[in-house]
């Protein structure tokens, strides 16, 4: 058909006029680009556009694709302005004021394929790679996005499925190369308050010699990362370059400032998964994979932690993910060991970045106030890390790591990469707590037969941990312990009053701690 | 436990220090509550509280829950302020600036059924009934409702489950009782441009007799809604009490003010369902029969068209969404009477509130120009109305509704509800159409043997309907009309020339008309 024109339009879409001034509008809209229309824009009729629900914005040789909010206060945007939130600002990388061009935008080219997979289908190779490159584009929506992880949650992805969307995480972001013949990492899927091993298993392999650069991130729902807690210790915040030096001179960092660039896509996705409690296995396959991978790893040891209130709560559905895992590592060229852990319990003492910071050195420095769970199970997996060295037998990688850790070896490396990375002063001894504080004390006398790892988490949660290092649950009582009437079980410390009432509303609303006989203890599934 | 307090912590989580000021922020976050709160807020740590998603603001003994966005600029919120979205601050029913306590939000207690939904688990009465309650309540986020609208998207709601959803969100809100036996109205399932039936089948049901207090919306992601055409031609917004008197007194209406208040949870399911373009039968029918049931209707003719660009693409597919509504209906106590129509193109003429309008008056005055399918297919639904009454032999409404009309009483009628209503003295024989047009005229001859509703009416809203009444789509020729190579397919009109420009560039794109052999005609599956 033949389009012909009459009247007074104008000859393409992007006339002089019509385009707005770019502006920064300063909210953080969590990983979803958000565009800001005045209701009385000057050019766009922003209701009109509203129900369109995307709109894309172009300046400079660059767009971002945007959902839209419609505004009434011209201090935030005027009739001639297009508001972006932080976020999607920043991708245009120009100046405030700077013009640009607002069109509706189409859908993203893979909503094809998304319609498929939420009505029940299989998807390809192709479908995937197309999918995950609009995920790490930003093209996707909180909503579309919310479709995906839940039309993808289901047991109706199969282990190809599972691989393709690994392939195209990977493919989707930058990707490592150490030049080294292994380089190994450790992860965890999870859960657990309080796991820190990385901070011990690193600078023990490391010592050994193996290259581990360490891929961290931070807290997102728990009350502490591993670069929370490493940044009580160091600087974390470095560029890729000069990380990338300590790894040569030290074997191991535990720092990461350019996660981002490594599958981006699962950056994005998180951002719907955390506030949802999401976790299918799909999805945690690839997110955990994907990142590896594009961070250069060779070989990894992947701890599995079951217990009734860890992400996984019996053997069989932990081994059904631990094949899940197996298959997608193999078809990607990645050498997996996993290894199913004790996750009825937190482990350590300490929940929170300082307190959890303290338990690490307590260990490395072979204090006898050492949480020895802690202790054990960071040997348990840096022995299976260091068994990936072909020279060493299998079953002989713990009393390796023992040694490193109990001839201070394992201390002076990671002091080392402390050193390296910009210490920040740590007195371990006299660690920086928060001054408020609330006891809570057993009622009656018994045996501890229950730790709620998810209510833990949320007390040190509300109580400032994270953003506040300081804030967190300090556990005077474990699994198995006798306690009497009276007897404390576990210090709750906070900066702040209001931090601290929420805290203490969630202690009062309900058990973190259970009381029993010892015959009521819950089944150990893995001695260690 | 006994928690037990030391240090200096306040007493109780709303101590007269820890509020802050409330502040309207004047965005609309389209039926999403959002509160924004500064990252130096005085009294909490907005970052803390980002990845907890949602906060409660309590105020005057009244709560919101919402999703919290962190603000960087205190001109937007300021460290003692509290900001929300206009939507939810006028939940509150307060002044700006007045005090308010903000708090992590507990999920929603139907969060565990929404997760046994979105695992493949059949729910139960009760289920549904807490979803929607939540739902209803503003207690989902946009993620949440995304996880709730695909996790009942696939085939496995079975016919009580949607029985069970519809009930709940009838339960939901306001419930009409219009004291008459019979209660009649009309819906389409959608997706067919032109399709203003409704604006003759209720006057020629009124002057029948019948009660029909028709329910209608505004276009959300179409070119106009019944209501967007009603206004052209009357006053639509009215207080339920006025509409009541005008219903009573003329046997109906074209207008609703209050729709929010019946079935609430509906209004914000759409919030998620319109931009993912998702319309799973289980969440249809449950949106237009709890609609129906809530306004108080006994009796609804339900139009669902086929064809090539329609909803339903097959008889078999019309034939299950068909025994699916009569399934929910009959347990819910409505008389239903479906009607399967032609969905092969758009309906009458113009497309958009001003087009439309005046195809609705021409049909009225028994105009020559009048569109003869709106005519006939608007007959057929107001006959199968009228045998709603028992003193009516089926097959007779047919006949009864084309003398109403042609006798000039269905006109008379709608001229009556107009001034009750408030006339806008509309001139259908001078429409105030958009000044800015562009014609698409045939590049060959041949037979008209395809029109893609989707791509018509998003031309037509490109164009700027509905928000501009005057715009949209004007269609020349239709199914099986023979055209030579220049003549003209259809006029697009438009206000404003970004709004012609973002339409023609998708009249270049893409063709809306197909051009064939008359043996190319897509099939008929009904005859009328």
């Amino acid at each position: 058909m033949r389009p012909e024109h009459t009247g007074s339009g104008p000859s393409s879409t992007s006339t002089p006029d019509s385009h707005l001034a770019l502006r920064r509008v300063a909210i953080d809209t969590y990983r979803e680009n958000v565009a800001y229309l005045h209701r009385d824009c000057a050019i766009y009729r922003a209701e009109g556009f509203q129900a369109l629900a995307k709109v894309q914005i172009r300046t400079n040789g660059r767009h971002v694709v945007a959902t839209l909010n419609v505004v009434d206060d011209a201090t935030i945007v005027g009739c001639h302005e297009v508001g972006l939130s932080e976020d999607a600002f920043a991708q245009l990388n120009v100046e405030d004021g700077h013009g640009a061009f607002v069109e509706p935008a189409e859908p993203p080219a893979s909503m094809e394929a998304l319609f498929r997979k939420i009505s029940g289908e299989r998807l390809g190779r192709g479908d995937f790679h197309a999918i995950v490159h609009d995920i790490a584009q930003r093209h996707y929506s909180k909503i579309e996005l919310t479709a995906f992880v839940v039309a993808t949650h289901r047991g109706e992805m199969d282990r190809d499925e599972v691989h393709f969307l690994t392939e195209a995480m990977v493919a989707a972001g930058r990707r490592l190369d150490w030049r080294e013949p292994q380089v190994v990492d450790k992860h965890c899927i999870g859960g657990i308050p309080g796991n820190r091993t990385s901070m011990l298993v690193v600078p023990i392999v490391a010592a050994y010699g193996l290259l581990c650069p360490k891929t961290s991130s931070r807290a997102i729902t728990s009350p502490a990362g591993t670069a929370d807690t490493m940044e009580v210790l160091a600087n974390v915040e470095l560029p890729f370059d000069r990380l990338s030096d300590i790894v040569r001179q030290h074997r191991g960092c535990l720092a990461w400032g350019s996660t981002a660039e490594l599958s981006p896509a699962d950056d994005v996705l998180i951002s719907v998964e955390r506030p949802l409690s999401l976790d299918a296995p799909a999805q945690m396959v690839a997110s955990i994979l994907s990142k590896k991978i594009a961070a250069g790893s060779t070989h990894l040891v992947l701890d599995i932690p079951i217990g009734p209130t860890a992400k996984l709560r019996s053997m069989p559905e932990a081994q059904r993910l631990r094949r899940l895992f197996e298959y997608v590592a193999a078809r990607m060229g990645l050498s997996l060991d996993v290894v199913i852990t004790d996750g009825r319990q937190p482990v350590g003492h300490g929940i929170g970045p300082v307190l959890e910071a303290r338990d690490v050195m307590r260990v490395l420095e072979n204090d006898p106030q050492a949480p020895n769970d802690l202790r054990q199970k960071a040997l348990r997996l840096a022995g299976r890390l260091i068994e990936c060295d072909p020279d060493v037998r299998g079953g002989d990688g713990f009393a390796i790591a023992r040694d490193i850790l109990d001839s201070g070896r394992a201390l002076a490396r990671m002091q080392a990469i402390i050193e390296a990375q910009g210490s920040r002063h740590f007195d371990h001894h006299h660690p920086a707590l928060g001054e408020l504080t609330l006891e809570v004390k057993a009622e009656r006398a018994g045996v501890v037969i229950g730790i709620d790892n998810l209510q833990i988490a949320r007390i040190a949660r509300l109580a400032g941990a994270p953003k506040v290092a300081g804030a967190g649950v300090d556990l005077m009582r474990k699994l198995g312990d006798p306690v009497q009437a009276g007897d404390l079980l576990y210090r709750v410390h906070a900066a702040h009053a209001s931090d601290l009432a929420f805290a203490r509303h969630m202690t009062e609303k309900s058990s973190a701690y259970q009381l029993g006989q010892a015959q009521e203890l819950p089944q150990v599934f893995v001695e260690f």
